[in-house]
């Protein structure tokens, strides 16, 4: 739905693939948001040259995927790579000399999930957001002139910070360009403005960099992760695949 | 579940209705929490002598139990006195005078319907909690030395923050109590620690702020359910009732 010029598009945030059911999707632009880290892989595999991202939901399929395609296979689960797969779910994987020209199919535990959602809920548009590609989702939202939800992927359906706190870093882009009345994004924006200039410093205290740091030692990741504009590409989702927009 | 000395008992925030299910409820005090205003109501009217107030799920139940028990019936729907009932979800309705020594039977939207999914899951103690009665949850929680889940009623399934404000005021008090790893309670404390001082000025930021005071007029009862302690007793649900403990 394209609106007059008088009317501001709405924008809101769901802070949990649980409660993107409480959104009408199918007027707007959805941003898949999944800090760490599939949506900033994506951004890095698509700006160091892939072809495209197909995100799909099961190792399997993955593989079966890419071996017909003669792509590369990758994912996670619970931060790991998954079993039965060669590449994982970090950005700093996909160099451009790793990745130019070809096609990364990915399935990780909680993006790809909430990106099926968003499809499942027949959204207008998807595209994916993260820090490394924050200008690219921004000036694509003020060009689209459409509702926007931004639709955090958290963990396992929990609430997490640091989806939160992008969503919170278009929205203090953003605001003056969209109508804005709704809690989350209001608290969204509260704590990225709190924290804006030590995203870096403050991740400690995130639930989700215990899980990468203290476990597999991913310091470099959470870096990449929450630092804007190191991959600043848009891709958007057609006919099953994310391509650069 | 009694925790041993050396252990700290965890605390968790669930933001909505919608995420109480990620949570394990049956070694938990679970706190409910609909700040505007089912639970400022609830330590209103105990706090003025009503001999109980029993939480019940529609209209025509809070009628007909209060009619066998010539209880006051009453109840909101959407903001609004329910239909077919004399009295509300107003704090301010439930003074000594006019509740003390009566049996008032509620209904409202949010906070009834989450106590109910607590029940259904099975916790093991139920109380209740906002703004006016903050201190004596908190003594509560310390006493009892067990898990604790946070539980916010929200809108509806969405996301507010007047509730996650008040999970920001019990985790404030007693985060050196407990085990603290969950992105929702470092959310909380974080809103709370930087409106705290000024509440009752951010509220008119709040969605649910303009439902009532826009539509109903009802500043008074917001300034009263976002002040500490003025009905600071602690309502705890016993056989279908919530009593004074």
């Amino acid at each position: 739905m394209q609106l007059t010029m008088s009317q501001k598009p709405t924008l809101h945030t769901s802070i949990s693939p649980a409660l993107l059911h409480l959104y009408d999707l199918s007027n707007s632009v959805v941003v898949i948001i999944d800090v760490f880290r599939a949506t900033s892989t994506i951004a890095s595999a698509l700006y160091n040259g892939a072809k495209c991202v197909i995100p799909v939901d099961s190792v399997p399929k993955a593989i079966e995927i890419s071996r017909n395609i003669d792509g590369i296979a990758a994912g996670e689960r619970d931060g790991m790579i998954a079993e039965g797969l060669q590449h994982g779910n970090s950005p700093l994987e996909y160099s451009r000399e790793f990745i130019e020209n070809k096609t990364l199919v990915l399935t990780t535990t909680n993006g790809t999930r909430l990106l099926q959602m968003a499809l499942d809920r027949n959204a207008d548009t998807i595209v994916s957001g993260s820090f490394p590609n924050l200008t690219a989702v921004c000036d694509f939202l003020v060009k689209e002139k459409k509702n926007v939800v931004l639709g955090c992927a958290g963990w396992k359906d929990r609430f997490n910070l640091e989806d939160t706190l992008f969503a919170g870093a278009v929205i203090n882009r953003l605001a003056k360009q969209f109508t804005i009345h709704c809690d989350s994004s209001l608290m969204a924006e509260t704590m990225y403005g709190k924290y804006k200039n030590k995203l870096t410093d403050f991740a400690p205290k995130l639930t989700h960099y215990h899980r990468l740091v203290e476990r597999f030692g991913l310091i470099e990741d959470i870096n990449f992760c929450l630092t804007p504009d190191l991959a600043n590409v848009l891709p958007v989702y057609t006919e099953g695949k994310l391509i650069v927009k």
